[in-house]
């Protein structure tokens, strides 16, 4: 299934979802929240985990109203985690010219954050679900604690490949847990189905997440939006640079990554390097171990098209070429 | 009953939210975070949001476990807040010599932050009622509304006693309500009494907070253990400024609100022309007003030694003197 195609199910259901978001930035009373909400708000993303709250749901009952909310909750965590994770890296970024300009406004971010968490949780207690509210507390520590690890290992010593996927089980594929293991608790189908959903959501994000990391130094700067290798710009180390770093002994990589203030030049090369690198099949081939592992989980639910859906998408998220 | 008086109750039960409490500090396995977490954790302050949910609880079952989770929750949130208020403030003071050493490490005050507000989740979670829950959801975004017109409001035209009272509301009265209105839906005592705990905790949390912000400007340093007046030298009106500027025309106080960078010596006055205003009698009254409300809202509760003690805890909270 192609990404148009997967884009053309689920309309009327992420439609909700999208009404409801929307809602949130009209509602605040408070002038300036509603304000900051709605930039935040307007950057809609693919909704890719409400998409998959709902296609879990599938399998069992599909209560839409409990579902629309969950889509919604699972979302505005999302962006809440990714407004603070945007001031936190930048309060890092000394090396950059943009830090300064976004001093201005810290405050900003972390009051607007923390309203996405609480209206998060509203949207998560309003389920009427004990067993989705735990989910979603679980969540957001799984992801203080990714961010948490990604702030103590930024410029340290502690780079190894069991800390990155500690790192991005919490920031990223606690997220998809969320929508997956959501879905298949509010629609009921069992402790069997819930835990079905809960490793392949976990193993999906996983793969998603070093997909990403894999485009970050492959990409171009036009498809990312951002320039390439943006993450070892920021002095965070991501699967391919982890792995060349020890694989590759000490190059460009090396004196850009322990240099305190690595000029640009010293920082495209090392990018290119890692890019062009062995490092690059490897990381694919990771992620293509935890594509497999996504579908392998799904064995326990019964076949169909539905299941069909959702390792398709597991194939599509490790193939993906901008 | 006095203070050291009500130190001498609960001390069982305050013990064990403690040790939940400093249980934070030590399970977390990112040693930074560990580090970080006991560094706030430390401050313990007086715990009066665990004492009240346990004040509550005593007129119906008193299931101490879930109580407890519940006061460290309460607690945690408190602290969360705390956290991200300072990081906040800070990044507003920009009059102040103090904002330079704080820009140091605002992502760890992001994050830290976040960490707590999950942990607390995660313990009203454990409570296992869904009342308790959807109570938290609310509890967090009235702390972040209150947060938020405290931003929006900061040297701006909107300084009306109504948007001061909706202030302290979401930012400390709310926080009050969690405690005794979850306290109240733990121990089963049925909807009245929980309106009446909301409604005493509400009027509670109000006085409370008019009594420090009369303080912030009628205490001494050494009590305070920070500077007189340090609201306004932040920039942010409370109830006796807010009154002082509405009703005693332009002098001192007036110049030093209007002024972009007013001078120490012009902020030392006008909070010595505060302090010493009609403005403090009419802040004591209104905050007499709260307290008389709290205890009113006991009502329909029996009479005895436990209804005592809340009502000399509403008595109290407006006649502290340091």
């Amino acid at each position: 299934m192609s990404v148009s195609e997967m884009r053309d199910t689920l309309v009327a259901e992420l439609d909700g979802v999208e009404r409801l978001i929307d809602s949130i930035g009209q509602d605040a009373d408070v002038p300036l929240l509603g304000q900051l909400l709605r930039h935040v708000l307007q950057a809609k993303g693919k909704r890719l985990r409400p998409r998959l709250a709902f296609m879990a749901a599938r399998f069992g009952g599909f209560p839409i109203e409990r579902l629309t909310l969950l889509g919604a909750a699972v979302e505005l965590l999302h962006t809440a985690s990714l407004v603070h994770d945007d001031l936190v890296d930048d309060a890092e970024t000394r090396r950059g010219v943009a830090a300064l300009h976004r001093i201005a406004s810290p405050k900003a971010a972390v009051l607007v954050g923390d309203y996405l968490f609480a209206k998060s949780a509203a949207l998560a207690t309003a389920t009427g679900s004990l067993d989705v509210m735990a989910l979603f507390a679980r969540t957001l520590m799984s992801i203080c604690d990714g961010e948490l690890r990604e702030m103590s290992n930024a410029n340290d010593d502690d780079r190894s490949l069991d800390q990155y996927y500690r790192r991005i089980e919490g920031k990223t594929a606690s997220l998809f847990v969320a929508a997956t293991e959501g879905g298949a608790i509010l629609s009921g189908i069992g402790s069997v189905g819930e835990q079905a959903f809960r490793e392949y959501g976990l193993n999906l994000g996983m793969a998603f997440q070093i997909a990403d990391d894999i485009l970050d130094f492959v990409g171009t700067p036009e498809v990312l939006g951002k320039p390439v290798g943006g993450d070892l710009r920021q002095g965070t180390l991501t699967l391919p640079a982890i792995w060349a770093l020890e694989q590759l002994g000490d190059g460009v990589l090396r004196r850009a990554v322990d240099s305190k203030n690595p000029s640009n030049e010293l920082l495209d090369e090392a990018i290119r390097f890692v890019g062009s690198s062995a490092a690059i099949p490897f990381a694919q081939r990771e992620a293509e171990e935890f594509a497999r592992r996504a579908r392998y989980a799904l064995a326990p639910l019964p076949e169909g098209p539905d299941r069909q859906a959702l390792e398709d998408l597991a194939t599509y998220a490790v193939r993906r070429r901008y």
